[in-house]
C-alpha cells in the first residue's frame, strides 16, 4: 500500500491540532502531535518540558544565539552542538521512522520539510482569522481572553522563526504546501471532510 | 438561493483559468474571466488592448508613477486620475455587477477583494511549481520553453504588484483566501473536484 502521509502546519489557535486527530480518526490513520514529544524524550537525554518549549518555538535573536539555543548555519554543514539543533535532529529522525512505519497525520515540527523527497505526503496549513482562534483558544483552552490575541501572534512568532531556522523557508507560504484552508471560514468539520477528499484524491494519484 | 460567488486568484501557468472554467461548468454557475475585459472595454472608453495589458498587471515602478499609470494612495482617497484608477474602478463596478446577478466564478482582477463584505464568496488561491507551470505554458499556450520561466515571473510579479496596490494586501497570502491549491502536485481535475467540495460545503454554511 502506498504511504502517504498528511503533515499539518497550523497556526495557534487555529484548530489545527483538532482537524489532524478527527482526520486521523476518518481515515483510520495513526496520529502524531504531542506523541512526538514522547518520543523524542525517549530518544534522547532532553526532558519532555524542554522539548515542547523548544521542539517548534524558536526563542532565538541575539541573545539566543549567544546563548546557543539556535546557532545560524549557513550551507549544508550545521552545528549540531546547540540542544535545540540535536533536539530538531532527533525530532526530525522519530518523524522520518514513523511515517517510513506507517500511513499517519504529523502535525508541526517542520514534518513537511523534514519528510520531503523521502515519503509522499500531503502537506496542509490551517489558518484562521484571529477572532476565530480567539474564540476557539478561550472556549477549548481557557486561555484568558485579554490576553489571548497577544500569546497567539507570539506562538506563531516563533514557530514561523523556527520553520524558517531549520527549514529555510517561509512557514505559511502557500508554495510549500498542497492545501491551505482557512479554519475560521470554513470551519473545523469541513477542513477534515476537504483533506479528507483530497486525501483520497492524492492516493490515487500516488498508488 | 444564495448567492455564493467563487474567486480564483492565480499563478500565470498553474492552470488557474481551465479549473475555474470547469469548476464553472460542473457546478452550472457563469464564468467570467477574459469576458471582464469585453465588459469593461464596453462600459468605458478604454482599449481591450489597454484593458488586458493593466487590467491584472501593473506596469509602475518609478517611471510608471511619473507617467500616471498608476498613483500611489494613501488612505481611502483615490486619485482617480490615472486611467489605470479608471480602469480598476470600472472593471470592480462589473465585478460587483455580475456577482450580484448570479452565482459565477470570477478569475483573477482582485474580486476577492473587490467583493470582501458585499457578497458571500469562495476565495481560492491556485499556485504550482515552476516546472510544471512552464510545462502547462508550453502545451497549452504554444509558449517558447526557454524563456517561460522568465516570462512566468515577470507577469507574476506584475500581478502581485497590481493587487497589492489596489488591495493594500499581499497577493497569494493564504490568510487571504479560503483554501489554496497547488495544482501541479494535485493535477487540474482534483483541483477543480476539491474546490467542488469546498463550494457545496460552504453553500451548506452560508444557506
Amino acid at each position: 500500500m502506498e504511504k502517504l502521509v498528511i503533515t499539518i502546519g497550523r497556526q495557534c489557535g487555529s484548530g489545527g491540532h483538532s482537524i489532524g486527530k478527527l482526520l486521523a480518526g476518518r481515515l483510520g490513520l495513526a496520529f502524531y502531535d504531542k506523541e512526538i514529544v514522547e518520543l523524542t524524550a525517549a530518544k534522547t537525554k532532553l526532558s519532555p518540558e524542554f522539548i515542547r518549549t523548544h521542539g517548534e518555538y524558536f526563542h532565538g535573536g541575539a541573545l539566543g544565539h549567544i546563548m546557543g539555543y539556535g546557532t545560524r548555519f549557513d550551507g549544508p554543514a550545521k552545528t549540531g552542538s546547540a540542544l535545540t539543533d540535536q533536539l530538531h535532529q532527533a525530532q526530525s529522525e522519530i518523524i522520518q521512522e514513523v511515517a517510513a512505519q506507517e500511513p499517519c497525520v504529523i502535525v508541526g515540527r517542520c514534518a513537511d520539510h523534514v519528510l520531503a523527497g523521502k515519503v509522499p505526503t500531503l502537506n496542509v496549513f490551517i489558518h484562521a482569522d484571529m477572532p476565530s482562534k480567539v474564540e476557539r483558544s478561550v472556549v477549548e483552552h481557557g486561555m484568558d481572553r485579554d490576553r489571548a490575541a497577544s500569546i497567539l501572534t507570539r506562538r506563531d512568532k516563533a514557530r514561523a522563526h523556527h520553520y524558517r531556522f531549520y527549514t529555510e523557508r517561509k512557514w505559511g507560504d502557500p508554495r510549500n504546501y498542497d492545501l491551505c484552508l482557512d479554519s475560521g471560514r470554513l470551519g473545523i468539520e469541513n477542513c477534515v471532510a476537504i483533506i479528507a477528499d483530497a486525501y483520497g484524491r492524492m492516493r490515487v494519484l500516488a498508488g
